[in-house]
């Protein structure tokens, strides 16, 4: 396996357990995980840019991606293979570039066409079956962090982005 | 099995966990799945109504309801049986082409009465013994989507509606 | 066993999973489970009373009492066991009368002293071993309920108390 | 092992389960466990401080420590493990006097330097190798009070500090 040049990201079902918190007012919440914030920074060290993908629009997710300075933001897709290809044609990459993550019927397709495509552990088996790897872990429970470490230690990445990442730190003492 | 004409379903426990949020101020909080709302489109696809039948009655319902585009919606009611005979004068159809999951004490006369009867894994066991089928997935985490995916295997309906929902994927690009 | 002519429950990792939700304004949250009414509607069937019973004091708790039309609350208790004795004396009726369910070192005087003893299956080993009844349901998911119907059953009540409400059903047809 | 002059702790992931909770309006959320209170309060009984250490910066976790009379609160702390050491300054005391709870990479290095360290046991691999005490108990679940009390389980100071607590509730009976 070779490091993507991007990772595009569903948000619910990967980012979140599929939870849409309704209240009485119209407000509407969603539960993200900070394990997944250490996914996102191993990407930035190697300059690997994140962009989340999703048929939802909501405010919600603009400010996730804004807190964990997520590159590219797309919200309200409905076909999801088209708009990477657009960031094909945007980034002068292929798909096959890509890595993907996603969990349901709407990511079929992109999860058929992009280099690398994984599924959370809970997705459906007709959604399982089109993605190459099925992680260990349940959406929103880690699910994105998982799919970035399990790259990294397929490219033999992992060990280097976590030197970097604890050396830095001992620089700031 | 034949598929119904009419599927209702419970609310509190089905498409939730049975959750429910309270805060200082007054407000309410339900917790929705983005699993279910598949279960709603493959339904649509099959030209099939959904029925939310609650005994409830909340805003927050009726905004769930208005999103994923649920043809009927009763709430507060208190006595489902006779609610889903006021359809079968409604739609002209049979208490015998209607589908029902439910969870609870109140369900019981309805999942005794309908054609297709279901609970999610959660149930109480004397719930769960009026109904005939047992789904594997609990309340909250897709148990409708589930009812209604296990509807359309047994009707070998699935894969045509995987492939239209497909297909119409394609047309878009 | 013998009915309890008072059934005493803790909130907070009873009817909760322990879990107070907190935001930036001040507001606060916690997480009922529906199927818990279902137990408050038995005990009113038999005419045995509810006291909720909390050492924290919240709008929201007072608002969950209130819907379920709980007979007795008592919130920022700080000696349940203390404050049990005040109801002998207000309701006429012994310690060895009442029930309580409760999960922690908080409740492990009251949990000694009252007739039936129950925690939820979560509940620290030093509380669980001074309750009679170690339930199979953890706090949140139903302890209250299952707490009632485990009453039920002992004393031989719960097939006349669902009768009870399955008959008060068909009379509303 | 001897009891610490002072417990640091993490928030996200061990007193919570990571989760953050995200609205339309730009409030936020954490769920915490009223379970980690008794870890509080035992401490307090043997007069050993409470550290909660961050690096998010919330009014949210200002509200918890003030509610649980927590001795220090740090928030948006970079360098976990300088930090702690401003506190070998402060309070006069040694690193290995110190006992750690932290579940992260920005854990990894104040894991490796206190005296007592330990993570919840969903932590990664490559935090849970830095520390002593892999807990049974998962982040927001208890894990904090589960550090605790295998402390004073440790140290054979549990029973003392659990009859201390009962003792006093007999005093106000």
């Amino acid at each position: 396996m070779k490091l993507p040049k991007l990772v595009i990201t569903d948000i619910d079902g990967v980012w979140t357990d599929g939870g849409m918190y309704y209240d009485q007012s119209g407000n509407e919440w969603k539960k993200f995980n900070t394990s997944d914030s250490a996914g996102v920074l191993f990407l930035r060290y190697l300059k690997i840019p994140v962009l989340i993908m999703t048929g939802e629009n909501t405010a919600i997710v603009e400010r996730r991606a804004a807190k964990l300075k997520i590159e590219y933001l797309e919200q309200g897709v409905k076909n999801k293979l088209q708009k990477a290809r657009e960031y094909c044609e945007k980034l002068q990459i292929d798909l096959s570039e890509m890595a993907y993550i996603g969990d349901d019927i709407n990511d079929i397709e992109l999860l058929s066409n992009v280099g690398i495509s994984a599924c959370p552990s809970n997705a459906p088996v007709y959604v399982k079956s089109r993605a190459q790897i099925i992680l260990e872990v349940a959406g929103g429970s880690g699910a994105f962090r998982a799919f970035v470490e399990h790259i990294l230690h397929e490219c033999k990445s992992f060990d280097q982005v976590l030197n970097m990442y604890l050396n830095q730190q001992d620089l700031n003492q």
